[in-house]
Order: C-alpha cells, then sequence, then structure tokens
C-alpha cells in the first residue's frame, strides 16, 4: 500500500499495488518520492517480485537519480542471496531506514538554535522517507526539543512539493510561510534565513550531489551571503562509484508538468533535478553524525 | 483601452476604463503590468482626471515599486502647468516611452552575436512597454537582424509572466523553451546560457535596482558563472533621489497568488520584487546607450 502523494494534501488515498510494474508505475508518477521513500517502497517491491533479476532491473530504471533506490533493491537481492525472504529483506531495510532518518533528525537538530528560521527545498519529511525525514526531519527534532525554528517552505516548482512539507508542518503545529523559489534569495540577503537544509538524492564522491532542482540556486545563494547550507541524508545516498557530480545521470521529466495550461503552443525544459558542488556544502549531516569533510564522511562509513 | 494581460495568452480583452480609479485598479490587478507600460496607461490615466492633484497621488500608489508611474505622472502633471492638455501630454510620454524603448532595444541587441541564448525573468516586451520592449526588445531587435537567437524563459511565479514572454515570443516565431526559475541556475552552469537581460522598476543611484522577484538570484548565479549580466530600462526607471537599494520600497502582494489551491492551511510570504546589488551588473542599457560605470550613465543623462 503506497500512499498517492500526487492526492496531497487534499486526499489520503493509498495505491494497492499487486506487482511491480504497479511499484514502478507509482515511483515515476511521483505517488511515492523523496530518495529514501522511494528505496522502501522499492525494497517491498521487491516482495512482489516474480522474477528478481529483471524486476530489480525494471525498479532500479523506474527513475534514475537517485541512488538510496540502486541500494535498497541490491539489499534485498543480497538477502535473498542468504536464503531471507524478499518480504523479510524489506522490512528490515524499512526498519534500518528509519532508524537512520532518526539518526540524522536527531544529529540535525544539533546544527539548530532556538529563534533560527531554517529554508526547506522540496520535501524532506516523513512523506520522503516513510518515518522521521531528513532535513525536515532535524527541523521537526528541534521543535520537539522545545526550539522556536521558523521555516521558510519553497513551493518547489514544478510539482509544488512544498506542499507536502507545509501539510507536514501544519500538523506539527510549526510555524512557516511558503515562498516562491525565487523569493529565497532576497531574504537570505536580508538575513531572514540562519541555515538551509536540503536532502540529497545522490552524493558523488567528491561531495558533489544532485537533488531537486533549485537546490544548486539555493546553495549559491547561501554561500554568497554566509548562510550555512546543509545536507541531510542516509549514507545509502552516497555514491562512492561516482568521482563528480559530473557523472550524475539528471532524470528530464514531461514538460506538461512546467507548462500547465498557461503556455499554449510553447516548449518547456523540465529538469528533475540539479547537481550542487561540493564546495558550497557546510557539511553533511548522515547517521553517523555531522561532517564538514568528505575524508572523514566516508572514514566514518568506513567503520 | 487597456489590453487584459491577466487574461492573456488565451485572450484579448480590453479594459474600458472611463475615470482614474478603474486605471489604478487595472494597475494593481496587473492587467497592466511592466514599469513603463505602468508609466504610459498612468499618464493616460490623468487625461480622465477631474482632480488632477489627488488623481496623481492615486495613480502613484496604485503600485509602490516602479518610480516610471511616477515620472509619467509628474510630466503630465508638468505640461498641464505650462498650459498643455492632459491627453496632448500623455500621448506625448508614450511617444518618447515608444522611441526610448526602440533605442534600448536596439543598443540592447548591439551585445547579442548569433548563436547566443539569453534568459528572460518576467516579461519585459511590448507588453510590459507598450511598444517595442526593453530586454526582450533587445532580444527580438537582436532576431530582427538575423542572428540566431535561442530565449530561456523564466516562468516567474507566482503570477507566471514568462507566459507573457512566451507569447510574444511564438508571435515572432523566435525559439525558446519555458523553464522554472530555479532551473536558470543550473543551465548557467551548464554553460548554456550566454547572456541575462532584465528590466527594472527602480534604479537607485549607485545602480542597486528593484525588479521582479527572481531577478537578484538570477544576478548571483550569473556573477557565480561569469555570464554577463544586463539591465535595460529607460533613464525614467533610474531614481537619483534613491541613494542605494536599501531606500526602495518592495511591494508585498496577497499570499493567495503563491498558495493557489495547493496549500490549504498554509500561509505565504509574497514580495513582488527583490533588489539586486549593483556589483552583478554587467552593463546598463538605456535610450542613451551601453554603461558600464554608473559614473558614465548619470553623465549621459545630464546632457
Amino acid at each position: 500500500m503506497i500512499l498517492d502523494q500526487t492526492r496531497l494534501p487534499w486526499a489520503m488515498e493509498w495505491l494497492e499495488c499487486r506487482d511491480v510494474a504497479s511499484v514502478c508505475r507509482a515511483i515515476s508518477a511521483l505517488a511515492v518520492r523523496g530518495a529514501p521513500a522511494i528505496g522502501v517502497a522499492a525494497a517491498y517491491g521487491m516482495a512482489l517480485s516474480k522474477d528478481p533479476a529483471s524486476d530489480a532491473k525494471a525498479l532500479k530504471a523506474s527513475r534514475p537519480t537517485a541512488v538510496d533506490l540502486e541500494h535498497a533493491v541490491d539489499f534485498v537481492l543480497g538477502e535473498m542471496k542468504t536464503g531471507s525472504s524478499a518480504i523479510d529483506a524489506a522490512k528490515e531495510w524499512d526498519a534500518m531506514n528509519s532508524g537512520k532518518c532518526r539518526a540524522i533528525s536527531e544529529h540535525g537538530a544539533g546544527l539548530l538554535k532556538s529563534g533560527d528560521s531554517v529554508l526547506t527545498h522540496c520535501n524532506t519529511g516523513f512523506l520522503a522517507t516513510n518515518e522521521y525525514g531528513s532535513a525536515l526531519g532535524a527541523v521537526k527534532a528541534a521543535h520537539a526539543q522545545g526550539k522556536r525554528i521558523f521555516v521558510y517552505v519553497d513551493e518547489t516548482r514544478p510539482r509544488l512539493q512544498g506542499s507536502l512539507t507545509s501539510w507536514e508542518l501544519l500538523r506539527d503545529g510549526i510555524p512557516h510561510k511558503v515562498i516562491v523559489d525565487a523569493a529565497a534569495g532576497s531574504l537570505m540577503r536580508q538575513g531572514k534565513i540562519n541555515a538551509v537544509m536540503v536532502g540529497a538524492d545522490r552524493i558523488a564522491k567528491n561531495g558533489d550531489f544532485a537533488n531537486k532542482i533549485g537546490t544548486y540556486p539555493a546553495a549559491v545563494l547561501a554561500h554568497e551571503n554566509k548562510v550555512p547550507f546543509y545536507v541531510l541524508a542516509p549514507a545509502s545516498s552516497f555514491d562512492r562509484s561516482v568521482a563528480d557530480g559530473s557523472g550524475i545521470t539528471i532524470e528530464y521529466r514531461d514538460e506538461s508538468e512546467v507548462l500547465g495550461e498557461r503556455f499554449p503552443g510553447a516548449g518547456a525544459l523540465n529538469p528533475a533535478f540539479d547537481v550542487t558542488p561540493a564546495k558550497y556544502v557546510t557539511a553533511f549531516v548522515n547517521e553517523f553524525g555531522i561532517f564538514r569533510r568528505m575524508g572523514d564522511l566516508w572514514k566514518s562509513m568506513k567503520e
């Protein structure tokens, strides 16, 4: 059962997936989105598989940018080879993922102090991770610790995943305002944003990373205005097989997502992600802690 | 008669304004928008005035950021004091404005070479200026000279004035793609944009300027990626009474423009403009020429 995020915030509708093809469709159509949540959905998808090798391939191809998806599918395949059932392996991935996101949220909360305003881009809450959240998890954990945190929510065109962030924040009673993506820069310049916290779909060996389109501008503007810029993602979002950002495949989606009804006759270019160079990242936060240098980060993940 | 730009691109509908209040409403509601076009509308609005002093005040207050509006109204008031009729003065402002925009378009076209791709933000074509255009005028003039120009059109949230730009480009057969505002940064990083060309609503004495929200991020990203960033606006958009950007009043518009139907229960912050520091501007283009230094620019305007 997958909560259909394209129907939020108006309705809570569940998609019942009885085969791998329907899981792939749910992922492609963004019914489930957010790198860790896609990974969990794909892990359970493997439990529906009749032909693990080819279904693993189909699931991995359902969205190309997030590496968590690949890691989740490979985890289930690996466990199956050792004699586990796919459903047990999927449950294990799910539980591990929740544990990681909880740790990320707690580490990340330590970066925020009472009175801070945080900029978010896309949705990185429990909808994106299945439980706890990554970047938004840190905001929620800080709020739960009694810190006063205000959130500026990028609406995140073209799919407006900011509406999912706002929906989560309303549930938790965390004060926030929605802004158009292009308004974040002038808020930073006015000193109204104390930290930018984002997730990541794939992080290369050198720290360059892919995330929702609009992350790169937020990073450059944070850098220009001396606002700390944090990337919060589980270790499974790191891909040491990719040397730098130029090796990350960027998904281009249908132009209709951008054009809607307002641009009759026009065409659009619709990259779903952009690549942010490592030099703009103040620190990475994963389940092992807060890392300001990639060397320390890779070392922690070997242990 | 004012072409209702909120109905474009679906319909060409004209608003018939028989009093100053209806002109003010058309300006506030963005039926007519774009600093020079607002100025022309307000000049003709003065020709409907029963009480020039208080109507001038109401017109100037209909939108606070663009200075062209004030200059146009003051021009008509000044001409009336010398015995001209308001309608003759308005026609003169209109004709002068067209001449300025034509000159700006021709100067600006000289900054583009065949094969260039230009990023536009908001709409700066004839819809924004009443004739010719400013930044988009330069693109059209370059195209008319036979140069191959491609345009990346920022959709320009929240009001999507990019749809007006696309509509104008389709009419002229100029190839373009619409992008979400947050995609421009990664296109610059990929070397796909050769110049950014924008208009301006008010330019302070030191060259800081206000323009549509999202201009500041585009300027910072252009600077970071060594892409030339040009500001094209008539001399009447310069305001030597304001020392720097901190003195420019920014209009905040209703949050419903941002929220639409996707954010039930949420609030929004909706600044219509941002301020871009002069240091990010490669050159200003006005009817007198291309200026890379503010000193030269102010000198040209005294002559």
